[in-house]
């Protein structure tokens, strides 16, 4: 197909697409004449993956450099395919108070006990123990520091739960371009999902303890 | 105490504590003599709300006002006055694709679906059930909205027991004020929190699913 046809089947403009090849994120189209080129299904799932990336996922174009080329690479296992992907989208919280300080400190150690205990292989220093730590700095930062270690255990279980149904929906997907737009997606989306969920769910549990006012 | 102390026990600048009582958010202090007020123990659980609403909760004066007032009325039932805090800091996701469209309307009635067979008592109109709609909407517009219901229900699963967590903790707190300022720093900082395990936990169930490259 040319140009325009791959423009309306993505909603991605022409521009954005020229753009995309020139700065390395999309393959080229096959010249068809000197100045006209053709684009085939692997160009729209390409771009289907960047746009979920760029406008979902919030990623920069560096980024988007960078997982494109991990999915380029037969050689790169798809697990460590995902993790690439997933660590550019962990969200960063901005924690109160801007030096890291004595609360950030304790919180590493926090999260570094809660992934040891649960026997996650994640190493304390990655990008979503690093965000952990910063939330439950922030915590203790506006003077919610004391909440007991039986709340974050209980926030671990719903995750892994989350967690496990997202992977087995994201499975699903075939091609490795399909998988990592998933990721991406179901990463972002998901959170906005739980925590809508979340608040719903706040309304039900606070109607039932603090229904008859004290 | 004088304005000094309470600006260096609750850290908020003098300029800043004054602003909050010009704006109505704060009550004047006990006048001493016709330059100099005295402050109590009132004002710095009220900073601390008003702090925890702003910094935390990125509540606008104007809400903190609606949500001060909430808290100051006794008529008002704590339940109540905690949905109305609770309303402030719903997220809200900017969807992928600008105009609502027919993913929304049907988001909405999977949203009202859902929110009847939970047997939960919000209005499907309220704004953490909206937000729900908006996300599920933006699964749907970049290509995901095929998620199976068995998705949305575990995920419900797991909000509701982290959302009885979250009360349990909350519930501790006796002073009203302290109640909303837990609630505004619990949702919001809660979000974080739990989007970061995700994380971790996707990375765990990430090894399980595709540790073995296929």
């Amino acid at each position: 197909m040319r140009i325009g046809e791959l423009s309306r089947r993505t909603g991605v403009s022409v521009a954005t697409i020229k753009y995309y090849v020139r700065e390395g994120l999309l393959p080229a189209g096959q010249l068809t004449s000197p100045n006209q080129a053709s684009y085939d299904e692997s160009h729209v799932r390409r771009l289907r993956l960047i746009r979920a990336m760029i406008d979902v996922g919030g990623l920069s174009v560096a980024a988007v450099r960078e997982v494109v080329a991990a999915v380029d690479d037969p050689d790169r296992p798809l697990h460590e395919m995902l993790g690439a992907a997933a660590d550019y989208v962990v969200p960063r919280y901005e924690g109160v108070g801007d030096e890291p300080g004595d609360a950030l400190v304790a919180a590493r150690v926090t999260v570094a006990e809660l992934i040891d205990r649960r026997g996650w292989h994640s190493h304390p220093g990655s990008p979503a123990a690093e965000a952990l730590a910063v939330a439950v700095a922030a915590l203790e930062n506006v003077g919610h520091g004391d909440f007991p270690e039986a709340v974050l255990e209980a926030y671990a279980d719903a995750a892994e739960r989350v967690a496990r149904v997202d992977v087995d929906y994201v499975a699903k997907n075939v091609a490795r371009e399909e998988l990592v737009a998933s990721v991406v997606v179901g990463t972002v989306i998901g959170d906005a999902v739980f925590a809508a969920l979340r608040r719903l769910a706040h309304i039900e549990a606070s109607k039932q303890v603090f229904g008859l006012d004290r």
